[in-house]
């Protein structure tokens, strides 16, 4: 069942350099790991900005919470979440 | 070339039901047309919503909007285009 | 799986009387037993607005689309989806 | 008599870690002893934001407000109000 | 129990003049009525404005509502419903 | 001559603990005395939210502007002012 | 007592060519007659738009209500009404 | 001086399509005869919208509202204009 | 040549009280020179908010910005900027 | 393939002066190199704002974003692309 998720990353300027690298190293890690999963097909990122759209591809409404809710910069992110059902004219479906 | 693009139809009510019928139509044509030449990768309904996300892959801005106005629902669609570049965490790139 | 739905009804003020009165009434039967499967568990009124919030109970956002693609008044509503999860704070859960 | 509230909350970042952990744990009490009681009979997640929906039964504006204004988050929450009436298709009125 | 409440009057224009007339005489009718009932105590025009800020006192949401949807105008108007509560620095109170 | 104001109150978390009680108190007095005056007539709070909806009755706008600069709280407010008139339909008038 | 306004002005398309032209010379009369008296000091085309910027010099918000109200294009403009006062910084004052 | 100005397009659906092409081919001339002035250096396309963003090099405001109040499209266009000053980075200033 | 202008006046509220006293007493130097030089004509406080409505009377764009960015309060500051025309209706022009 | 950019400045109030020279020269430096070497046609600043319009023209989006992404004033900007076509009326084209 897939999703679309649209992440704008907001750090605040005064958050620590070394926890903020280490913030961000995670947050990859955890995204590449989803990826190859399958769970998180798509990642693009918006030109100019610090964000991404995504497509997540999962069990639940619950599913998708849980991963989101664990993105290591998930303090410091908005999310705007929108469900996705096929389109009659997909010529893959 | 990667662009996020939202469509939101809004067929006025009181048009002709053939028109619309025929214009449809012809929409889905074309759609699945371009979908078949990789120039429209994804698409994907928004549920609850007469509306599309949807990917295209083009050469230039100007290929692009050749297709966007060249869809057979143009005048009935607000569009909304988004360039996206590669993600540093995407792991196919 | 549990999504809430916002719908405003904007009806056309030019819409034949007699179309309207049985789009209505075949949006109540319809409505009614969705209600009655359980798909849709609830439906409050906005005091002061031709709107409802409600909740729906679905197996994917492909059969919440149909659903709600199908209401008789669709062509007449502006419709908001939200997934909903399960809240950590929740007795019942 | 039902209201449908949307809390979103935002707890600074720069707040103390316990205080922040304390003030979580009461919220949760709080929250639980409302919903036993019946005041409070549903709380939803909103799929990716530390947001919930929430449907109140109270006998009154003034009861609901001493409700949301006691939250143990309440100073760090953006809360909106919507009163409920009985929809005229609702199978269970 | 007190609700606040904004109403933006909004007739077609090619609304028949004496529809209109008719409609806007109802809706004096209609909310004197109310006025002398105290259920309807304050209305002010928004200077400007084809709309209204009012108060009204009313035993419930539900009696709320009926009241808003009786509403010779209702089809033609934005309404606006905001729950209030006693103010603690009110003197009245 | 009457006005209608919305106060939205937001005292930064981090204002000191004493300076915040000694402000608030200091407003509820503000507030009483022009109430008493009869120059703020009427104040509601708004269920949910730390704020309140007002009714000013006072000679010129430089009056009001002079009552609402002088609130104790003002450097925390987002304040909205909206001149009205008399309805034409207000049974009082 | 002065009063900053604007008015957009949305004139139908389908309003019949003399209707518009024999309301959009009583406009035009109807202000001037207005500026002459002393009671609208100041009127500017805002570039680009059909709009107004205007400052109402009036007695009261009930006699600002009713020259606006009395404009021949009333039906057919969004009108924003901002009350001012006299500013320290003025040098006039 | 320059101004950078937002057109979109909104011609009616029901506009006759002999004065719908009438006028979009007197409106192409018009902009071409300002462009070669040199009072419009630039216009591009919005890709995916009937919209441009352009350029225009004029003496004064009121040349500006002349230039933009006669576009034969203007009675179909929404119009944003933002004066434009020299940028202190601007290796051409 | 004619600019409407709203400023708002947002200074945080950490900035040093020396440091603020010292800023606003300069901002009215500044802005009664501009005001005796013919450059600022009008300057009216908003009811209600640390905010005005102006209107300048410069001779090019990058006259009117170099005053604004040169204001002592620019950096706690919102400011928007609407060139104005001459209104054919105005009896003065 | 030309971009446009609005870019809008905003630096932290509490951010280290010595840093905040040095940054924005940097970004002078590294908008000029920009602009002489192609990549960035015009740039213009918006009257009362520290904020600019731009053009960009570039081989991809991909190319875009790093450009943007490099500015040493990006984490304290908010950036707003929209893709440009050759416009249908331009006499360059």
């Amino acid at each position: 069942m897939l999703f679309h998720v649209r992440m704008d990353v907001r750090i605040p300027n005064d958050l620590d350099p070394n926890v903020r690298a280490e913030t961000v190293a995670r947050e990859k890690a955890y995204s590449q790991e989803l990826q190859r999963s399958g769970k998180w097909p798509e990642i693009w990122r918006i030109v100019g900005e610090y964000s991404n759209f995504s497509i997540f591809d999962v069990e639940s409404n619950d599913e998708l919470h849980e991963i989101l809710s664990g993105l290591p910069l998930f303090p410091y992110m908005d999310i705007a979440v929108t469900p996705l059902a096929t389109h009659p004219s997909d010529v893959k479906a």
